[in-house]
């Protein structure tokens, strides 16, 4: 298969395996909350979590014995795709504002809190600041579920890095 | 829906309509060149045509009575997507690296003919150059397939382009 963007859509499989990559690059990990934020049956969410982990995008991890539960948590490869939801947030919120609708999610420079844009630039482009530190942030027309998918990424997020500190 | 994800995803239905936006992109025009292109069967084809119109991404037009027939062009909102594709193909050429793959597809610089890449940067960020125009050519990864559908969109965006100079 000689597309590059038909290699990306075979790896995600369809929608709700983008919103489950959404959630997981979020910070979210557990297969409870991955259901209430995504809204998907059973059935959809662990054929999905199958077939994201089958593409080596997402690795299941045991973190209780009994009774056995697991978490998920994004490879290397699962994280390259944070520039696909960059990309469809800066999209969705150019649509958005043509509706005079609000940004529910934006990526900020974890130093100059300034929102943060992709551009298109030269690849040897000399003088381009390196990739800031992201932080994402819930905005304005975030509503009560986007809050909470936000907030409980950050803290996982959190635990994982306080864990490897260790 | 307060997730912009969600709301491209739900715009663009699943990785066919996705396929389609691509070769509407990258400048075909035809029902038969899509099929060709994306594989496809004719009822996959025509339903996805049919939601992306109504989803406002591409336009139906008559370009011949008898027998009727139609061509199809992205909009303003379907070209919105063009940022979308360059972070699929992003992406996706990282993972053919990773397998000693070349890319298919390469953005360069009209002007300088240097490659293109996304990069996030800070909204306000001064001197950044103006964004570049992109010209799309088959990279040394392509097969013969991406070579037609690269060459034929270069050659349909040009007819274009001239009749509208008329």
């Amino acid at each position: 298969m000689a597309c590059s963007i038909a290699k990306v859509m075979a790896a995600l499989g369809d929608r709700w395996g983008i919103l489950v990559m959404r959630d997981l690059l979020l910070g979210l990990t557990r297969y409870d909350d991955l259901r209430r934020s995504t809204g998907v049956t059973n059935a959809t969410l662990s054929d999905r979590l199958k077939s994201l982990e089958q593409a080596g995008l997402i690795e299941r991890r045991r973190y209780q014995e009994r009774p056995e539960r697991y978490e998920y948590l994004p490879t290397g490869r699962g994280r390259d795709l944070a520039l696909l939801m960059q990309a469809m947030v800066q999209i969705g919120d150019k649509w958005r504002r043509e509706e005079e609708l609000e940004p529910p999610l934006r990526f900020v420079g974890a130093g100059s809190g300034n929102g943060l844009k992709l551009a298109l630039v030269d690849e040897d482009q000399e003088g381009l600041a390196a990739e800031p530190e992201i932080r994402i942030v819930a905005g304005p027309g975030a509503d009560e579920l986007m809050r909470w998918r936000v907030e409980l990424g950050r803290d996982e997020r959190g635990a994982r890095r306080a864990a490897t500190a260790d």
